[in-house]
């Protein structure tokens, strides 16, 4: 099932629309945010996230985001009748993003991060993001 | 008129997720790519954006930018019967976002951006984002 805004904006040559094409969705960045922050990898963990998805949008968000090779599902590894989702290189290289977007909200929202993440993220994004990637490698 | 994934998705104290209360909508970051990088002010500039924005989404989005004090609406200098828009401190403090996802895409996808800018991004971001600064000052 197409999401209202694919039809609703064409494609430009744009980056910025391009990128908002294939994760521009509130739901979506939701899940890239448990899947590489919270250590998050099936659809029942998900699921529980606080904001209250619903399992047919995660459903939804799931195949497109396995269809635009920004993440892979595959069996886990502890239990074989349990699908487990991975980020790609593609997927990984989102993480400069949501660190930025986290930063904003932590400065100009009444949001809060974890204090141990979010200092890491203050001194030493780089850093920060170099033991993300090695946590998928 | 309320966005639909307010109703969807209460709040909660992640950060990420309320950075994308205030800007996660595709349309809300478009109009914010004409307002900084392409130094569109007015209702009918952001009118023009090649992505086809509808006149009633567009005059949504700019009301919600502005009680979420992201930007803010002045008469313009040159005719004072035209309202101009111009980022906010908290507004342009958005640039790293936006520079991420533009580099982002730029390396994943087909996108295109403009020669020049693409240049100054990759050998400079902060350069980049501080110019845009000034011009607002």
């Amino acid at each position: 099932m197409p999401l209202p805004h694919r039809t609703a904006a064409p494609r430009s040559n744009c980056p910025l629309s391009a990128a908002l094409e294939l994760f521009g969705d509130k739901w979506t960045l939701l899940v890239l945010r448990d899947l590489l922050f919270l250590g998050k990898s099936t659809f029942k963990e998900f699921l529980q996230a606080p904001e209250g998805i619903a399992s047919n949008v995660l459903s939804d968000r799931l195949k497109r985001l396995v269809a635009k090779e920004i993440v892979v599902a595959e069996r886990s590894t502890t239990d074989a009748r349990v699908v487990a989702y991975r980020p790609t290189e593609r997927g990984l290289d989102l993480l400069p993003v949501l660190v930025e977007i986290v930063l904003w909200a932590v400065a100009h929202t009444d949001a809060t991060a974890p204090p141990e993440i979010l200092k890491q993220l203050q001194q030493d994004r780089q850093g920060f993001i170099a033991r993300v990637r090695a946590r998928f490698r």
